[in-house]
């Protein structure tokens, strides 16, 4: 079971969709399970150092399986895991970062989404996870 | 002068519908005048390694302004330019990559296409390239 | 669905026979559909250099779902994708990496060895690829 | 004199019936004295991200001879080796890597352990370090 591109691109439109709502300009990925791309939007205007952030959000949340800012709490200064961030060629552990899952809560790939303030990142992530799991999840092959 | 996110799409859908006419799973990527990413899509069941592909054919386009086969002729061996391949992280030189320019013939970035055999990439990317030219190329900002 | 450790192992395994009885010592490993890692061993005395290329070379089955030695019929000089082996970080292009899959066909990852003669690593890849095959291949989860 | 891989797979298995015993999937891997891999087992289940953190707990704990958090003591904020950490490609600098030595003290190589809490980690690569120690460590070439 992966995700489609399909469901990708409903995430990634219903993420625009909220970055336009706020103001911002943002780029947006969507990767599989495994943390390779999927899907990749750039919205005009969008700062360049938004893609690079964009896709380490969306992988980082694979990698882990969890909500990108989630991890910080592991990995920060005297946390158990302080440093971690380093590993796997660079995390993001600040918001923006949402995994994807199917109605039976398997993982199915994250999104990843980088542009405005961290809050509006985040907000635009959730608008795209939102999308994706009314998007009747089991859309995929 | 640069690419809309709108016109990348357009291009992207365009290649999409030529890659299932011919009944192939590809992905395709948009990138900029500068070779940074603008829109990308894996189609389902396409190769993984289509992506790193289709990204360098793009980013070569671009580097180099010309369509992906044409600068083999340039750099092949006993060519002038002998092993330019191996510069800039590595070049793609066989078809798939080809330059996205405005009416007056500026460069606004390139069109990237892996997932098939070789002249179907070509073919994907020409599609995607003659849906932009058609597409108001002034449409950029 | 995906690869167990279970049957990544067992595949390992068989391969190990095989080598000992070629009387070569091997770098095998088995990785998942996505080119991730999932098994690994490297027998008493193999070169060093055999790890990095029986990682390549199940990494490059899984990117293009083909056996190595395939891939450079598409990729060798004068071919139609001609220094394809450049991309992804550098394919691997004779024999020793073979794709896993399902009794249904789907690809569930790859085997790649390294450590003998190019036609023993093959031997050696094709045994733990007939014991993955043997040892009920829906055992994945 | 340096570890075999028999040595390598049963404090791997040890470490895996650790891991299954506190409920937790985690990716294993011995490498030998010069930080080059030896064996690796990723538990089904185990995070993505835990393949790159294992390998870079086995190399640390190689590369300065040191249990992973021992580490920690010289490169943390004010400690004389401050930011070691980001040296060779990035250390890992909480638990979970432990050398392992023969029976007369020498260096053998290390193992590597993540999936669980840091904690946890430690706990199932103690009980591979300590397999490691009761199977005749000078079963090694």
């Amino acid at each position: 079971m992966t995700i489609t591109l399909e469901a990708a691109e409903r995430a990634i439109g219903a993420g625009r969709q909220q970055a336009s709502k706020l103001g911002i300009a943002a780029s947006l990925v969507v990767c599989d399970a495994a943390g390779h791309i999927k899907a990749f939007s750039r919205m005009d205007r969008a700062w360049l150092g938004s893609i690079d952030v964009a896709l380490r959000k969306a992988k980082t949340s694979v990698l882990f399986e969890a909500e990108t800012q989630a991890l910080w709490e592991v990995c920060k200064p005297d946390a158990q895991a302080h440093g971690l961030e380093s590993s796997n060629d660079g995390l993001i552990t600040f918001a923006g970062g949402i995994p994807l899952r199917s109605s039976s809560g398997e993982l199915l790939g994250a999104v990843g989404v980088s542009g405005g303030q961290v809050a509006q990142d985040y907000e635009v992530a959730q608008a795209a996870s939102a999308s994706f799991l009314s998007f009747n999840p089991n859309a995929v092959r």
